[in-house]
């Protein structure tokens, strides 16, 4: 967040903020094939939701059962609500308003042994309360270099946070 | 929704609507028998609640617990609310106000070997999204011929949705 | 365990054992409707299995899905594996043997300004460990004379345990 | 709710109420340790936090995630949300407000061989519905005298409720 | 089953059989990222492992978890722990011998407007007991010509099983 | 692994190895308060159970339950099971032997600004596979100091691993 370092570069941010446009929708669904929703999830996150994610319930008849949750701005909403409609067997969606905090974002490249990793750091009022290694980084290196994806992320961490390198 | 077929009749249907009229409860469960909430489902479900369905939880001290959940009209919430006081040990229930957006619905009759099965539609912009067979045709079926329901199914299916009959 | 009281009688015991001829069944469906689950559980119930379950999983895929277990006598493996494969659509079972330890069972009557109640005793090493009314009993109760089925309960465990009567 | 008997003591009660104050917080966790998810709910429940529980999601690229849940009044949100933020690795949080029912509650005591033990009421529409042991009071029977705590349960129920003393 | 129809070609089975060399292997993880369970999963899977999956479990010290489970080989144990402990934070391993009964397995190809898709078909003692469209295939359709999956599924189902053509 | 560096210190270890006198126990619960089931896991560890955890099970007659797992060595299986019968409802507890492999364990010590935190090792064929600080000790340092739990493991793990200190 001060200056930039030679191992680091930044190129991106996004401010704190709070985003009062956002909608969670919420499905049961008990007569569903689980391949169906798998496919369906990744078919919503295309379309821009924000998130997807299944819950496991216990329906009544004996139904074990799960409750799809679509996170999206309201922009987008009628076009999600028509996805899950066209590709699961829902009669019904039910959905709310919620308010979403969210941190600023900014990331950091760093430079490893085997490539750049991109560290993205969340920024709390005006502190830096997390810095993560970006997955994607880490699972391509450790793919290409047949190295457990733990060390990729241990080498990253020891790097240092917060600017504190050794 | 065009015109009927000699294997279908129509016999009801439900417009397509947005109802702003209803209410999410929640409770979480955390000292009752498992054996009281089969029976207080059942007793929310005859009283005229849309859906009551269990979501595992993790709650302090260590205590593996249930989230109660009931969607049902804001007419009958404080019937709702006394069976769930009355029924089970919470001493509190959090709820708030959900939009379910529901297709229109629509029944037609399909003969098959055995008897008639009733098919639910689902429309949505006018047009047929859904089909099922209704479980109690299909399972009534089942028992009385002894025939898994899975074949149950797989004829009705076979039998074509949106009027493509063989 | 004493003599019999006027309040209560005795009418069936099973003996604590160790049974060694009990099979674990599990399968894991992820692409089968749970209303079939629903179907599936009560049939290997009706075909002499002592518990079939439902655990939520997540699969391959990003599928959200449930592993159903079966516990059953090795007797009636064959019979069991037969429904499962017909009523579900899973291409494979595994199973392995568990040895069960069951309480010694007895039930006792008791009555109450209702109608009477059976309490089933779990004993252990000849001592009384466990005491709880039949739930059937006291549902029928509960609906009959539309009280809360928790008030049945209060009633029955406050006529006391191992004899202490008030 | 009458006159105090001689084996019971009143000190305290809640009036039964409404509160329209109340905030529901939902954070999907998905790469972070459970050893600090425990921690974070305590410290969350220290800060004033009514309600916090996890409950099992299935996220994205195949991550078994929790999402953690959290019920507070809203005069206390910005402190939930500064631990939320500082104690894990969330870059977002959602909330909505709920609104909570919740019973009248009142303490009674009530003399065991072993000790006295808190018994809470919960009260609707100015009748007990509810009333149950305080588990700490019945756990350090349960320890310091070596007996199982199902037992100290039975005792404090066998010695009845809403005055039906034996 | 019997003869070849011309919308069908068979070009694979494989016999019913019980499998007496499988191993499941289970794993509680408390201390490790959702992200890198996706990523063991893949690897895993990569190495020869015939299922692996994860069940949302509730460990001491209030940490909301999961388990773990592998479906393998005994011929491919070793290998499998070796990826386990390597890409997971585990410190153990349990594991035990379970017997797998598959049913035969056959490919049949049908032919639908957009191309061709597989159907598996289940085999026991001699009769199909199962025919379900491959998802892969099914999927790729409904990609390519922006056709939601059900309605690739329900073309297919529409064409009948066992022989059953319309 | 190598020598003993200034900043840490070994000072016990664990050979790797092949448990074969290992029992895991499982008793699904339906009728009994989660209170009581976080006191039943304490009182299984203290009495020296490897494990226990808890999954959420469904159930017949619509029944959200947990089925309890113990892990435990042969030697102690009876006073498991009594602790079992006696502080649960449950009439019957099924279990089955299991091979735990585990890896061989070393503690060794940093020091932190704020005082020493134990990491273990964990070595698998002579090789550390694992590192991990020891999470009570982060708790305390975190507690006392007022520092999120997260900075403590951040600069433990900076610390390096493998001996590759800063």
């Amino acid at each position: 967040m001060k200056g930039s370092k030679n191992m680091e570069n930044f190129f991106d941010h996004m401010e704190e903020h709070e985003d009062v446009n956002m909608i969670k929708l919420e499905v049961n669904i008990d007569d569903i094939s689980s391949e169906w929703l798998g496919y369906t999830m990744d078919k919503l996150l295309k379309e821009g939701a924000n998130d997807v994610f299944y819950v496991p319930i216990f329906m009544k008849k004996n139904r074990p059962a799960y409750m799809m949750q679509v996170l999206c701005d309201q922009k987008i909403l009628e076009n999600i609500k028509r996805i899950i409609f066209e590709e699961t067997t829902t009669l019904g969606i039910r959905y709310y308003p919620v308010t979403v905090h969210r941190l600023g974002r900014r990331f950091v490249e760093r430079k490893t042994p085997w490539g750049v990793v991109k560290i993205k750091q969340g920024i709390y009022n005006g502190q830096i309360v997390q810095e993560s290694p970006e997955y994607e980084d880490c699972k391509n290196i450790a793919d290409r270099h047949q190295i457990p994806l733990k060390k990729i992320y241990d080498y990253v961490w020891k790097k240092g946070y917060k600017g504190k390198e050794t």
